[in-house]
């Protein structure tokens, strides 16, 4: 059986290609440049779909706008539009880390459009006079406008599955915050026993903190709203017709249904990170966030019998090759796992960011990795968090009820009513000899028996009234 | 000479301190414990005047609700008042870095400010029974409230210190950018030749970028107006007093002049270091922003005869000790090296804000540290970037020019006109052959002389005149 | 088409597989548990390897010293065979990044190889009271030693990889080095003009510091020969018969033909993850290094007609969508990236090291996950930097030549003779005028013509004859 | 009162100092342009010497080889024997962190050398015509391997007080492995109960990991007694005479007392900054473990009364203003807080190091800045932890045991004799009735009274004797 193929040249020269294959020479040459991960861009079909997107807006702008001929206008859209839908995705081959700063990417999608845009024609691939992948496709635009573009839309939609993913958590933490709410426990600050509180109320902080998280989530997301269509090489507008920047932005905004605008500097918009920065500096925030939270859960339940032993993580799977019974919070466990590599992206985008130079930042490919990488893993990460873990968290209410009343930290409830060093000496007496805080301020005659029983009490802790101690100390 | 001696107790024994010492027992045991960095909290004014302005608000509402005697709350105003005025810093000699989670920055506050009530009150140092340092100073409080309040407020000013020489840098690029408005030069994108633009352009970009940097450190300096006074030990609220919480948030939003306002969840707000690594985050940020323009100036100032040479910045000291009449460009580099001293900072920030467990973060210290020195670089850098820097920077206006005309890259403002393919042969040929752009393209006739002239005009180099290649292609 | 099915449990439950599948109850737990990344373990093809080979060692040692039936070693060891020989990964289907510290990846070997080992008896797959997973294959392991283990065996070969490839390129350095000997150029510090040197030295340089590199890896590389096989669960060797660490070490050592050597502190080992992090600091170091190169080939190759264009790279691919001609450094930019992603993941193992609690670290496979893709990324990388690039860089030797000659940094030379004071002084007068140093200093009268020729010679430029200054003046 | 001052030019014209100052105008210009960080370089007393000890090697190689005259030879040498004896270290003033790459610290140097030398030769301070800062004190040297030597030979020295630092620490804790080696304590793996073992196991196991940071930190700190002196601007050794580079690395050798050679590539050598990169990244080793060990010591000791208990450290201060006999375990939380900070460092280091380009690095500042800022917070950092913590813990031996004595993690111990399945079973139901291991495995008759109580003696829990399962079977 032999494969058809047909030729293709660039300026370098021409190369063979199998015929049905949509990308042609300048994908076929980044094929072979950048065997770098084994990942495609395919990988990120937000990225895919985001770049037809782009192209459609062009086509129309410059269909409009005169600049292209009406029916390739129109066949470019229609490829686009299959593209959008889900097709043509596994003919963007182009692996995600390349040097060009995306220029491969962006002549993969110019060229895939081309040559399915000749067929919607009734011509053949290949036959670039009636709609060449550099005239028609990427008229009016640049891999500098292009591309940045569709990846700011591509990463527009994926924070968007994040925020919903996290705040899918915070309610599930917040549900656990309901149930839990009169679950006396002890505080702990510095892992040393502190003060009581509801288990009800460890779980609701962690609520609202995410729910803060998903706050900076937005506002960091909006920064990518803002794109630079109509720059195209440096953001001086080179080539672009009047009214092109205001036209296509106005095109790509109804297609992609986003209110994009349009950068007011497009010579900054042209090598500026910062959005990108920013973002991974959020993600790095939900990350620092979200593996506190683990870290907790993991203490919380660590035991069975040697620990704090004060909530159990549902049992997914046996946790030891050796040690019978043995279970292990492997959530938590590789959500830490997924925080550590999204900090570690960070540095990756802020190291290619910082070594942006002059008109361009040629890194930004590395940039898409490190950001839709971390994305990706947080949002299956923190679903199966939810679903596999904080939904069917419960607690030992026995146990942590225990814990409070044979603890020290409960004499500071005492504070106000005995005073700081009258405390400190009942609490050192209590450490020392093993008796408890209550037998002792009653021995000691420091408080009466009725108001100790009012201050110790699950509701005085959980919601303590407040004994004055200079009214207390003249009674 | 013998210095006057008193003797102070905690509950892990007595201590002998000079008399002269307005801080007492436990910050000494703190400067035994924590002999590490040698930089004492004085070292950031704005904090030690925090501080006595939380105790002070503190004070004022204790006082209103009856908690403590009003002349104690006098006395402790006053003491604060004049710390506040810039008195007693020297006695605030505890190391930034330190364990115990600011227990002994907090206690330092408690007992030089008890210690100089005590003197307005006309006692002496060390009799505490007057005015103690924890059951009176810091009565309603702990320090896991009181400290990052104070942290906060410290920061919020540092914050607005640098906002303000981030505004000053940015006004300074834009008044490049409007005198360095028609200087034509050669855009550079991948450090390869690209399309024509004009210096100021390039600088006014800077200053838009520094612009955005200033609204996003706005918008995260915004976050530490949020406190958490009333939260006690670990947010319960234990030992505070019914309303003090609005009371003492009130007077010390009148006391600083920031519209300070109360965490929702008090719970969350004692353990949550988000706003800390939000700020780093940001500051991250910055530091890659400002850190590419320093090694574009150098770049664009690389020379004198074998770099770029396109600027000149002004020369501030020798360069070298061996090559004479060398000048480095020094402002730029030492701009550059502050910026990777933030971005490591933002690290050690996530590290510690990453470490929190259960009910506090203990590592708030090291975030101090990284923070306000990062800032403070910054401020110091920034200003003298711009005062023996940016504010002299000189333009090559010929050389500039020279360079556009020579390039190959003007070709692409012919693309329009006779096509992607035919312009880049021209390029291909230009640059084997070593011949120029406009003589290659007349020759082979692929343009007019008159419509060559136009399109290479200054005028349309920096300003470009759309021309429709369809209309040009029928003409 | 009905597809047969068998059933397995665990102290969970039981659960339902295809009858195809290789791997059993708790791999499919896993498989549910941690939809990651979508990358599953069998794309380290040298960690399932090494996992066949850890446990043939231990089949084997098992079997020496009685602790599993003859038949039942024989049939692990055959199975594990095959599965060295390359069959069976895909059976290898857990995701990288998984929480249980290693247990499920563990466990996909056991159950993989115990049900191959089945049928080699002639049984089939699940009757494990003939070859159990955890009796038998697992047999005096636990996770906490096996999957260590044959992680270090794996990172030792996957390291061998990247040494092999970097002193490749050391040599194609090295190579162009001897081919730029004589082909004098500009040395640049902080951008600025220095002093003369050749561009054989630039690029021998980089030949040297990419051999102090292959150093420090083959020196952290071999810190992985250290296994902790006989640890089981904590290093106390529990359910280990005795003389079997001394024994499997050596079956482990024959197997994988390294020296191998067992830990001399099996509890330390089982928790320690200095060697992972010792070698991501490597990895850092050879991004840092190879980074610092590319920057450099970029600078050098920067123009062609506005940079410094000392350098030409072969070109590989258009640069630009809308430029025509332009020609980008791809493969540095790529490595560049490259780089990036390693220093992040340095980082990314960096958290997972710190983060690890008591008697075991449970982030082993987002170190792994790290480690490898590192090292993976630029395996591939700096095979096409060398191939595509370095091969293929040729030298303007004109350009470079005029820009010496034309400099004045050349005044140096000139410093022995005429002393620094005067060469400044005819360094600042060559700068302002833009004349010349050699004809300046004829002019002054400063040195003698011959002298100058001499000292400005090729020959003496590269290679510098000194000339004592003091006898010089006497003169 | 009126302060005699006196006139100093460079080529950038004349300013005038106050006499009493060694340094000279290019001091005076550095002090201006980097008011950055306030920290002078005096802050390094190591550094201060080591330039003076550059300077007199380099004064002795350029008499001997009468490059300068020898009475300006032994006057530089006095007067640097002076400052390594620890006079004029005050005249060292210019900021840490500063731009040119380390021309200021090498002029700082210069000038105040020439100015003491000309005093020793009974000159007054500024008759440079005698003793000139770059003629002779700066002879065949230059910046760019004065600075890099002096710099090197200050971190040598700086790494050794950190290792030995490191080997008292690491005594200090396999004391504590002797003293606890009888303490039966429950191993943890993933913060769940997992077999048992000794709390000198535990300690012994961090002493065993600090050894090996020993080392690595040896290897690491031979990197740097490879010096460049003779390379002057760009490693050509342009204006260094025949001869010096051999010479001066000699006398240096024998001044400074340590094994110093030089570089191989002199071009390498002066832009590699790969020795600084390997000992961040070795310093960020020993943060990862060190800190490890102390959130280690954090989790054993939490409590007292609802934490794991298993050890106390020394009381050192109160732990709280508000919760009365609270004590915290400040020590590892402060050196905890170094760490992150090391690593924060680690990450400036890289930075800095992948921003040099071509012939120098110009970073170094900022890189020696972050080195030992680190390396003098960790050993003093250590020292506390050593002295006011370890060294003063205990063991709660009792809560040790039972804590052993009530796991489940014990039937580990059974599962060669009863089989992974049973011992799952028994484990389960132990979880879940809440009944002990040893109930219920003599109630399910698995195994006999005698073997065991054999088998959970604490001698065979702390040393297990193997017991072959299939001869139990059998029996």
């Amino acid at each position: 059986m032999t494969t058809k193929t047909r030729l293709e040249h660039d300026f370098l020269g021409e190369r063979e290609l199998p015929d049905d294959r949509y990308y042609g020479v300048q994908t076929l040459r980044a094929l072979e440049n950048f065997p770098i991960t084994g990942v495609a861009i395919s990988s990120v079909p937000e990225l895919v779909r985001a770049l037809a997107q782009v192209k459609k807006a062009a086509a129309l702008a410059n269909g409009e706008l005169g600049v292209i001929p009406a029916d390739v206008s129109r066949a470019i859209c229609a490829a686009c539009d299959e593209i959008v839908a889900g097709a043509l995705h596994d003919q963007f081959p182009v692996d995600v880390i390349q040097g060009g700063a995306g220029t491969s990417t962006n002549m993969n999608a110019n060229e895939v459009i081309a040559n399915r845009a000749l067929e919607i024609l009734g011509k053949r691939k290949g036959e670039y006079q009636f709609v060449h992948p550099n005239n028609h496709v990427n008229c009016s635009q640049s891999t500098n406008d292009a591309y940045p573009t569709a990846f700011r839309i591509a990463l527009h939609a994926k924070l968007g599955q994040l925020i919903a993913e996290l705040r899918r958590l915070q309610q599930a933490f917040a549900a656990k915050g309901r149930e839990f709410a009169d679950v006396l426990k002890m505080g702990r600050t510095q892992l040393q026993d502190a003060v009581p509180m509801s288990l009800g109320q460890e779980f609701d902080a962690y609520a609202t903190t995410l729910g803060e998280d998903v706050q900076r989530l937005e506002e960091a997301r909006a920064l990518v709203l803002e794109v630079n269509m109509g720059a195209t090489a440096i953001g001086t507008g080179i080539n672009a017709p009047p009214r092109y920047t205001e036209l296509v932005t106005r095109r790509l905004r109804e297609i992609v249904g986003t209110p994009l605008v349009s950068s007011e500097n497009l010579i900054e918009a042209t090598w500026d990170t910062g959005a990108y920065v920013q973002i991974a500096g959020v993600l790095k925030r939900v990350a620092v966030k979200t593996s506190k939270i683990c870290s907790d859960l993991r203490l919380l339940s660590s035991g069975p019998r040697t620990g704090l032993g004060e909530i159990n993580l549902p049992p997914l799977q046996p946790g030891s090759s050796i040690m019978p019974g043995k279970v292990n919070p492997v959530m938590p466990e590789v959500v830490n796992q997924i925080c550590y590599y999204a900090i570690g992206a960070d540095l990756t985008v802020t190291l290619a960011a910082e070594n942006g130079q002059l008109e361009l930042n040629v890194m930004e490919p590395v940039i898409g990795y490190g950001l839709f990488t971390s994305i990706s893993f947080m949002v299956n990460g923190f679903r199966v968090l939810r679903e596999k873990c904080v939904d069917g968290i419960t607690a030992n209410r026995e146990r942590c009820r225990e814990l409070v009343v044979n603890s020290i930290g409960i004499v500071t409830a005492l504070n106000p009513i005995i005073g700081y060093e009258a405390s400190a000496a009942v609490a050192r007496e209590a450490l020392v000899t093993g008796r408890s805080v209550a037998e002792l301020v009653l021995e000691k005659q420091l408080v009466s028996k009725e108001l100790l029983d009012e201050v110790l009490s699950t509701e005085n802790l959980l919601r303590p009234r407040y004994i004055n101690p200079r009214l207390q100390k003249v009674a």
